[in-house]
Parts: C-alpha cells; sequence; structure tokens
C-alpha cells in the first residue's frame, strides 16, 4: 500500500524530533527562515561531507575553496548580477497585490497545457505583451489593471565600513561560484592544477526573493556545493556528461530512489546564449518534480568576462600543447538544503507492520544518517556497560543513548529518526560480551561480539 | 636557534601554498576579507571537525544546531545588541582622521604602564573625561580638537522583501549564541536532554568592525565556534571550571604548545553586570599576545531576556527535584579563524638541517594537516602503481599526489605544506608491496607494506 507523503508530514517530523525548526520561532519566525536542530546539523553535515568526499577528496581532478561571503561589489558588476539578477515585479492597481509577471506567465502556460512552460530570460515587454495578449487576471481579485513591470534585484545589499555611501555598498553573494572564477588564477598556480581540473565549494548564498517556500525548498539564506571544472574548448561537452553522470550515480550510491529522479535537458531554446548545454536532475517531491541539481556549460563565459573586468589575464598556457586558451567551465551546481528536503522526503515512509502495529520510518543511508547507531541498556541497571559501550564508538560515530521506555518504544523512536542499528545491552552482555543488533530496514535481529561492533557500522557507512 | 616567526612570513607562505588568498583579489581586494584556498579550506575543516567531535560527537552533555544567519530583528534587540553593540567613535577636527574612543584611552594606559588597560562597558562621558583629563591628542596630526563621542553599531544591516522599509530591516547576526538561546525550548524538548546540557554552532558571524586587521585574527566576517551550556544555578562556577580545563586540554591535545598559551582570568571589575565569572585563554601570536577563546559564565542572563522580550516561559522544571528554575549558562566562545592562524603560527618552523640545507616546516597534527600523506612516485614510470595506492587512500583521508621534481624537493613542499608523511614508491615496491614512508617531524624513513598504510595512518590522527 502506497502511503502518501505529504510535506506536512515531513515538515511535522522535522519538527518534533529536532531535524528542522522554523528560525527565530519565539519571536514569531522569520519569513521562511530554518534553523537545523540536533538531528538535522548532523544529517546536513553528512550530506556535505558525502559531497566533499565524491567531489573532491576522492577526485584526483578537484580541489576546493571557502570564499568569502562578501566579496567586492565588482565581482557583480562583471558577473551580471549588478544589472540582471532581478524579478520583474508588476501590481495589481485593484487590490494592490505584488507578483512576478514571469510566474503569471507560466502559471497560464501550464494551465493551458503547454509542453515548456518557462518564461526564462523574457523582457519586460515580451512578457507584459504575453500577459495582454491572454487576458490574464490579477489572481487574487480577478481584476485586470496592473502597474508596468520593474525589475526588483534579488541581492540583499548591506554596507560595509563606517558611512552609508555607495563606496561602502556590498552584497550578500547571491551564488557561490564566483568565488570560484575570481580565485581561478590563485589556486591553479599554487595547487600547480593542469587542465582539465575543478574547483569545489560549499557555502551560504543569498537572494531576496519574493516567493520563497515548500519548507527548506526556496529559501532567501541557503547553502549551496558548486563545482567550476575548467576544460579544454571542444572537451566541453564530454566533460558535462561525465559530471552529469557524476552527480546521478552521487544520488544512487547514497540511496536514493531512481524512480523518484529524471532528468531534463534544456531545449536549444531555451539555453542562455553562452551556454552549450544545460541539464536539471529533477526529484520528485510531495509537492511534485522540481529541479535538484543543474548542471550547465558554461562555456569560456564567466573567465572571460572577468577577465574583461578586471584586467587579469585570465587564460591557461596548456604546459604540451603550449597552446594558451581561456578555459570552458562545465558547473554542477546543488543547494544543500534542497537535497537534504530529498533525502528526507525519499527516506520516508510509513509501514503497516505485523500484528496491526505500524510504524514511522526514515530509510536514510547508514552515511547520512544522524546517529549511525542507538544504544540502549535493557534496564537501567545495565547503564554502566552500556555507557561502555557509548563512549568507545562515540569516538568514531555520531551514537545516541536511550534508557527510558520499553524496547519496542525506543526501536520506534530511532525508526522514526532514521537510526540505522539499534544495540541492545542485556544481563547476557556482561556474560559474554556481546549485544543484540537490530536493523532498522529489515527489522532482523542478531547477535555480535562488541568488540565487532565498530568495523561492523563502519562497513555499513560505506557507499 | 629561534627562528623569527612573523606575520608576514605566515601571509606569504598562506597565499603562496593556498591557504588563504586575498578575498576579490582581481578586484583590488576587499578590505580584509580573506578566502580559503584548497589547503586552508581542509586544514579549516579539519579544525572545525576536531571541535565538534570533542564537543559534540564525544560529548554526553552537547548536541549541535546550524541556526539561520538572518534571525528576526527582535532577537537583537532583547540581546541588547541593537541598543548597545556599538563602537564609540570620534573624529579630529583638524585631520579627519576618525578613532575609536576606547582605543585611544586603552593605548594611553598600556603607554603609562597600567596593569589592566580596559575601558570596557565605559560611558562616552566617561571616555570624553579620560581623554580630557590626560591631554590624550591625535594619533595623526597632534592636535587636540575632537568631535563629540557618537555610538556607531556593529550589525551589518540589510533589507528583507521588496520594500526598503523598517518592517523589513533584517540584521546579519553578530554571533552565533543568540541563535542557540532562542532555540532553548526546541532543541531541549526535542533531544529529551536534562539539565546540565549544551548546545553547539558553527557559522559566520558579521561584525562590521573599524579597525580589522592581523590577517584573520581579526575580520568583519568570521566563523564562530560557540558552545552554550545549561546547568543549575549554584553549579556554574563547577561547570565553568570543567568547561575551561576541557578548552585547554583541546588545545594541547592537537599539538598546540604549552608556552604558547596562558589563562587571563578577568577581574571582579572587569566583569559583566550578570557573569560570575570570565576568563580568556590567550594564545602568543608573532603580533603579541591576544585573546583566543572566552569563557564565560552567563549566569541565567540571555534566557530570562529572551523570557522577558518574547513573552515564551524559558524555565525548566527539573524532572528530578522539580524544581522550577532558569538554568544558568557557560559560553565557551572561540573563532574559527582566528584558532586557524594560532594553529599555523604554532606549527610554523624554520630549521637548519645537516649539510648547511634548510627547512620551512608546518609541525600541524595529522588529524589537522590537509594533506595526511603524500604519494610520490619515484619516476614518472611508477606513476601506475602510484596511482593505485593514491585511489585507495584517497577513500579515507585527503592525500596528495606529486611526481614532479627530485624526491629530495617534493619533501620540502611537503613540508612545508604540513604533510605528516610522504609515501615513496619506487621499483622494489613493484616487487614486494612496500613502500617507503618517511616522517616530517623526524625526517626518519622506514618501509612497510603497502596494506598497512590506511592503519598507520589512521593512527597518527588519534587525538
Amino acid at each position: 500500500m502506497a502511503v502518501e507523503k505529504t510535506m506536512d508530514k515531513i515538515v511535522a517530523l522535522a519538527k518534533s524530533r529536532g531535524y528542522v525548526f522554523p528560525g527565530s520561532e519565539i519571536y514569531g519566525g522569520l519569513a521562511n527562515a530554518w534553523d537545523y536542530g540536533p538531528l538535522g546539523v548532523e544529517f546536513k553535515n553528512n550530506v556535505k561531507k558525502a559531497w566533499w568526499r565524491k567531489f573532491v577528496q576522492e577526485s584526483p581532478y578537484n580541489v576546493g575553496v571557502d570564499c568569502a561571503i562578501l566579496m567586492n561589489s565588482d565581482v557583480w558588476v562583471a558577473s551580471g548580477h549588478v544589472g540582471g539578477f532581478s524579478d520583474p515585479l508588476m501590481d495589481c492597481k485593484e487590490c494592490k497585490a505584488r507578483f512576478r509577471a514571469d510566474k503569471l506567465v507560466e502559471d497560464h502556460m501550464t494551465e493551458n497545457g503547454a509542453e515548456v512552460a518557462s518564461a526564462d530570460g523574457w523582457s519586460n515587454e515580451e512578457l507584459k505583451k504575453y500577459i495582454e495578449e491572454h487576458n490574464i487576471v490579477c489572481p487574487k481579485c480577478g481584476k485586470k489593471d496592473f502597474t508596468d513591470i520593474r525589475k526588483f534585484n534579488l541581492m540583499f545589499k548591506t554596507y560595509m565600513g563606517i558611512t552609508e555611501d555607495s563606496k561602502s555598498e556590498v552584497y550578500l553573494r547571491p551564488e557561490t561560484a564566483q568565488g570560484i572564477f575570481v580565485n581561478f588564477k590563485n589556486v591553479q598556480r599554487t595547487s600547480r592544477k593542469k587542465v582539465p581540473f575543478g574547483i569545489a565549494q560549499i557555502g551560504k548564498s543569498f537572494r531576496n526573493e519574493i516567493t520563497p517556500g515548500n519548507f527548506i525548498f526556496r529559501t532567501r539564506e541557503f547553502e549551496q556545493m558548486e563545482l567550476e571544472f575548467f576544460c579544454t574548448p571542444g572537451t566541453d561537452l564530454d566533460w558535462f556528461k561525465y559530471w552529469k553522470d557524476h552527480c546521478w550515480n552521487f544520488l544512487l550510491s547514497l540511496g536514493m530512489k531512481e524512480s523518484n529522479l529524471r532528468i531534463r535537458d534544456h531545449a536549444k531554446e531555451e539555453l542562455s546564449f553562452y551556454s552549450n548545454a544545460t541539464s536539471d536532475i529533477e526529484f520528485l517531491f510531495p509537492f511534485g518534480w522540481g529541479e535538484l541539481w543543474g548542471i550547465a556549460d558554461r562555456t569560456d563565459y564567466d573567465l572571460k568576462k572577468h577577465a574583461e573586468h578586471s584586467g587579469e589575464d585570465l587564460s591557461y598556457l596548456d604546459p604540451t600543447t603550449n597552446e594558451k586558451y581561456v578555459p570552458y567551465c562545465i558547473e554542477p551546481s546543488l543547494g544543500a538544503d534542497r537535497v537534504v528536503l530529498a533525502f528526507l522526503a525519499d527516506a520516508y515512509d510509513e509501514e503497516e507492520l505485523e500484528g496491526g502495529d505500524s510504524r514511522t520510518v526514515l530509510h536514510l543511508h547508514p552515511a547520512l544518517a544522524p546517529f549511525k547507531a542507538a544504544v540502549l541498556p535493557l534496564t537501567k541497571k545495565l547503564s554502566e556497560k552500556a555507557n561502555d559501550v557509548y563512549s568507545k564508538l562515540s569516538k568514531k560515530f555520531n551514537v545516541d543513548y536511550d534508557e527510558t521506555g520499553s524496547i519496542g518504544k525506543r526501536y520506534r523512536r530511532e525508526d522514526e529518526i532514521g537510526t540505522p542499528f539499534c544495540i541492545t545491552i542485556d544481563f547476557d552482555t556482561l556474560e559474554d560480551n556481546t549485544v543484540t543488533v537490530r536493523d532498522r530496514d529489515t527489522m532482523q535481529q542478531f547477535r555480535i561480539s562488541i568488540d565487532e561492533l565498530e568495523k561492523f557500522i563502519e562497513n555499513k557507512l560505506e557507499f
């Protein structure tokens, strides 16, 4: 029997078990800001560690960086964010509601069965014309009297230093990618990497979205995991395929169900003028298919823009061919919060058990689960021995300890937070140094020696 | 022979080897912003992981959180940051230079041999009086004609949503601590922790400092590692000592030299009115002693302030005594960037070798070193075997690979970036599956089997 996974259920579990809380909750919150609780921070860190391991540590090509959020404003002029990173906004003159004009157009396209419902890159004039020609009305009051469309920049602006004049204007970065591009030379020189090589970064970005929503799917403050992979022009489409496969396999290796994933290759007419290819890996969220991972062939666009604006030579001299060129760049870009939500939704299940019982369970891959195991003394009399086991294991893994309630109840609690293994300490443990290990997914139990526990868990973390 | 460690040397090594680059460098930088390069990001991540392991994972008391940087502005009203988190600024009317009045006073105190040179918490009037009475002149032009002192708030302000009115004003958090306090109830309830317990957080904070400086010692954007440990009133001074020792031992366990550390207990008259005790662990930076880790007994001040402003009951009902109280709080607060600098400075050395040779070396603890090992094929003919070893090890650790230049040169390069072990693949390796391991610190070499490498390195990572 298929269980209905709703956002409400996932948000409720996330809050009640300490995965994700509404931000600043005791003060009434802050529009769509979220705080990761004790389980959420471990889970998200595990996702980030897994990505770093597969995209940096194990990759012979890639290295990492961690750039400042606050950058020189010229960076955002060169990247086009100052001029063009904006939403087209429009007010209803009648009811004063404010809308994104492109969303109105896209919604109308979808309702009318368009195959590609995208107004990406449309000018204000094109949007206005479409709205007028299709007689689109205000979704709130039904009137048809809109203001002109104007651009609203999505970057958060602040002031650095002690005066609020335009000289000290700085932006919170809207993406981590530009920190990589401006450090291209520094990284290439100091790491002595040869093209092809990539630079990866995990970090916070900020976008003043008009309509954030769907829990941690789209938030104004979010964390990105981006790779910029530099290669020789002409090899870019091969590398594009390489990284697309790498991303896809990464998700599968961490247990994401293939049936919840699909690839959407952008049509030629959807591509930015500089892009040779773009694909999205989409995930079937409880609210429908949504973009999870964008992989784009950005050619030499970014490095050339920065070379032009900064005056620095950002070309690369190939030491074998002696050829000088600006490398092409493949960019797989993933939102950490978004993939956390995808893993949560993918792992969530409600299961009927034998005997009419039921359980809520998160089938998280052990590498991602906040706790790798829970140590459960059968009675409090066994807590000394249980604490020994806990101390030993917690030097290696994040481990839970629970001595309250029946073992059955404790199993249910651990199932609900995704702990893959429950380790029960009973009176036999004192005799023969063995424990009962219960597997979250199969619910099978077996006895093993305490000395084997660490190796047993370690093997299960492989991916 | 003692080597002179200067900031210049450390900054130069950091830049040339990919530890830390000036932020936005190709655009002329941004006042005191820094980007971590390929080695720096690994190093800093190792420092954060070590802290998390000792303060969260292995601690039976503590759990973690990861809160949003953008919080409801009422948080900063309650915490006192909107009203009081400011620097007292003053201009010289003659030359227009701008100064921090408290720094002028403190510099004067130091020059005149005061034992405690602190103007912490002084009012504008007190500062002005001191400056006038002691005939302090402008350090730039020597004149004695200052403007009045006014308060300059150190929080970065920005606007959320689509209008720039005061309703949508938000601040970049100036500390991670408040995210913990406002989540006290959420965390306590969902983790079912009993007092005493602590909540830890690592994350970016922002302060619009007038005078940042000394490389990554003081920056406007910085990363904190904070613990708020909640305990029963009356037990707070015991826990204060517990965490002070824990912090001290943490630094020593990661190889920091005790001779570079000292503790400064704040005198009674220096303490904030709500604090029962405060101590700083200071480190001997190349520019002198500087605060590294602040440990403060903040009593029930923060939770009470938030209870008052939010209207939420933030007291705790002790399940054994049935007593209800607002817990006291011990706060060990550490800057990640600052302790990274301390570890770098502590580890830096220039050594004379036998035969008149010399080397620059970073004696970093293996747990902190960016690369745990470097795989070095003696000649490029051995690169296939060397790549096998590299692939195998890089599943477990961050490992370097270098096949250019003489082995001696490659050793020097690895010494300079702090790689604890060099693994040389030679022609014997093909015969007997053994390699030469060379220890960075002792420079001793020995042969071991490839099969033993992983265990060998793993043991060295213990701390």
